[in-house]
């Protein structure tokens, strides 16, 4: 008989089902005649309740290995549960423990355990009930995010990962090389390292962003979308910053700033309705043990229509606010955190989009307004979360694009190709960007990044 | 009105219906009292015919700029067409033109260009017949991906990147550095590079595979898969090499090698049904321009039970064949491509999939069969193909896999995670992996790899 997966069992299993599970002991209870064993195979938060009776072949044998994350395999019929709190129980009939785990020296017994700690132990602490709930509800945010684009039409591109070009004037970039760092080979005066010689016969990085080839894609399949890894070689030791993340850039021709932010609009709410659907126990959890205002946040995206308001308009309402804030409020100067937590959290108490940013704080590819002093920017901002989404019109004018990428001190010569997009049937197009992991952890709660990704990467941080 | 995508008017569009379409023009014909135009916005390989009539405002000068390549919006009404090849067309009754391009100066013109030298305009090429329908056709491809193993309950999971240990052996790795390669920090006697300064704090790479992390998360979700990219630092300037492409890896607790075959072969067939459901015209323009054996090459794939032959029977039948080959055929010898090609192609003119190779062959990690003279691997060859899927059981004990992984020569303690997966809670376990481009170039038939990636990397190749 083929396994069940145990969320399926406790979601429609039936009294008198006969079945068949595998998994991992959770924890042992003996009694006189019988135990009971608590089973998960990963596809739930909640465990199966196992009856093993005494008078099982082989039970005082099998009992003593069925320790804490001991590998097993029950067969057995579906019983309703006298029990609080579970609807259905196995009554085993055989049993069978493939691998075993020493109570002395298995690190994850039943007693709760720091982050820090699970850190240390990247390779098990996915066997944690908060870990189980993180990589599950981001399998079903990635999920949601693919559905989300595939059923509007959009076509999922693989922008490049190795780049030999510094394409956002980001900075703070890894170098890709080929070279065998003890040995380097350099120019004929020996005074620079020779990259004609390197593998790609230029100096190459880990990208920053898929944005500028998205565009050039979008010029030909009019709506994209990517979703890949990026990097910062940012020495950024926060629980904000990895050096390594997934983010998600769509692109859209024959779009303005007002398509991109019905978009985004309509993609947070599909994103966090389809994470409360489909992994409820999670959120539930998550509400319950790490920060009780997620359900809070996730209802409040969902149900409220975003409030939209001008740079220029928010600058007025923080100087209007008699708030006390940390950094200055002027037209011109970035909003902070400080800022845009009182615009979503205290004054409009819901998502709020800021749009049209000065020209001066923002990249030289979004488009520029009429004003000639703002661009067609705008970044959603969440209360409790602050901007999780930035995105603008890009500049589609050859002539002003050129202006800019020279304003900002760069060479024109090395954007060929993307002032070629203007050169040739160039568009209204506009596009957003978010970090994967910077969602997961708004819609969870999670304190640290590094705890909603497998195997964070950052400074000193490479293990496994 | 909202825009419609050309596909969706091409598929259900009905005469007297009011449509807006944007796009760029594929071609223009211009007769005395109308223009045809030609339109295409990327979501399907047919275009849409749009008819100008002469009477229109502007019509002398927008026509002129409607040139191909130029991006156009059409607002007009649906009706049947008396062309042949096409159920309708549009009458416009609006038009604009966003941006020309110069037929001088744009490189598409309507002739047929090489696929090098469209490798060289990789930001212009998706907007060919050819290029489109790759594209359309990869998205394909990794939606059915996801949807295949979704559907199974399996997660995705993000896999590293970067990594500190070439866990394979495979060896030719990039390395990834926050060094400035032109002042590279040594150790104390000056001798080596002083790796504990690096961002990491020790030598890092890019991945070649996310398989030990992939089992990692199988032993705390029981199935789980990779889809992320993968990098080999290899000089190979080849047709069917990539030093960044794209990797599917599953990997499945409580799985033996008939399992692992079992999912390896549904997976294709969906792959393939899918694609040919989705994309029926890109795949008829494939089988009539590219290659005309890839229509019969996924129908061979969807419709027939793969066949199944161990190594030791392989070799037997290679030699009983009485064919010359270049290279021997004998026991302990790793098959060639002429040899999987005579089995696929020629003795069982299906898939066909060879298992329990010999031990000194195939990786450490595969599971050791009984008579400790080949392992549980299985490589799936596709008739016009060669190999497309590798994978195998895992070796889960203990003590077999330490003894493997000394007799490769490696050193266990860098493996001591992987090791912990086989103290705590082990379970027989299998997986398999696929190159998503080769996957890609298989089933369009593309003779060239750099040609079903948006922007490749290869050798001196790391444009756009």
């Amino acid at each position: 008989m083929t396994t069940q997966r145990i969320a399926d069992i406790l979601r429609t299993g039936q009294p008198d089902e006969s079945v068949k599970v595998q998994g991992w002991v959770r924890t042992k209870r003996e009694l006189k005649d019988f135990t009971f064993v608590e089973v998960n195979d990963g596809s739930s938060m909640a465990n199966l309740q196992v009856v093993l009776n005494a008078d099982l072949p082989n039970y005082a044998e099998i009992i003593k290995q069925m320790n804490t994350g001991a590998s097993v395999e029950i067969d057995g019929v579906l019983v309703a549960s006298p029990a609080k709190g579970q609807r259905i129980e196995v009554k085993a009939s055989a049993m069978q423990v493939y691998g075993d785990a020493d109570a002395e020296t298995y690190p994850l017994q039943k007693k709760r355990h720091s982050f820090e700690f699970l850190r240390t132990i990247g390779h098990l602490r996915s066997r944690t009930n908060t870990f189980g709930a993180v990589f599950r509800v981001r399998n079903a945010c990635a999920r949601a995010i693919h559905q989300f684009f595939q059923e509007r039409g959009f076509l999922w591109i693989h922008t490049p990962i190795i780049s030999a070009s510094d394409c956002e004037g980001a900075g703070e970039m890894f170098t890709v090389t080929g070279f065998n760092l003890n040995n380097i080979p350099l120019t004929e005066d020996k005074k620079q390292v020779d990259y004609s010689k390197d593998f790609f016969g230029k100096q190459a990085y880990l990208t920053v962003s898929g944005q500028l080839e998205a565009e050039v894609m979008a010029m030909a399949f009019s709506n994209v979308y990517t979703f890949g890894p990026t990097f910062r070689a940012e020495n950024s030791n926060t629980s904000r910053h990895l050096a390594e993340f997934w983010m998600i850039e769509p692109e859209m021709a024959f779009c303005d700033l007002t398509g991109d932010m019905n978009l985004a609009e309509e993609f947070l709410k599909y994103i966090f309705k389809h994470v409360m659907e489909t992994c409820p126990e999670d959120m539930e959890f998550f509400n319950q043990r790490i920060d009780n205002s997620v359900l809070a946040t996730a209802d409040n995206i969902i149900n409220n229509e975003f409030e939209r308001v001008t740079y220029t308009d928010a600058i007025a309402l923080l100087e209007k606010s008699n708030k006390q804030f940390e950094y200055p409020v002027k037209w011109g100067l970035d909003l902070q955190s400080e800022h845009e937590r009182y615009l979503a959290e205290e004054l409009f108490k819901k998502p709020t989009i800021v749009t049209d940013y000065p020209v001066e704080i923002k990249a030289f590819y979004m488009r520029l307004n009429d004003d000639e002093k703002t661009v067609a920017a705008m970044d959603i901002l969440a209360p409790k979360i602050g901007e999780i989404i930035g995105g603008s019109q890009r500049e589609e004018r050859l002539d002003i694009l050129e202006r800019r990428i020279n304003a900002q001190g760069l060479n024109p010569a090395d954007y060929w190709w993307y002032l070629d997009l203007r050169r040739f049937g160039t568009v209204p197009h506009a596009g957003f960007g978010l970090g994967f992991e910077r969602l997961v952890q708004f819609m969870t709660g999670m304190a640290n990044i590094r705890d909603v990704i497998p195997f964070p990467r950052a400074p000193q941080t490479v293990e496994f």
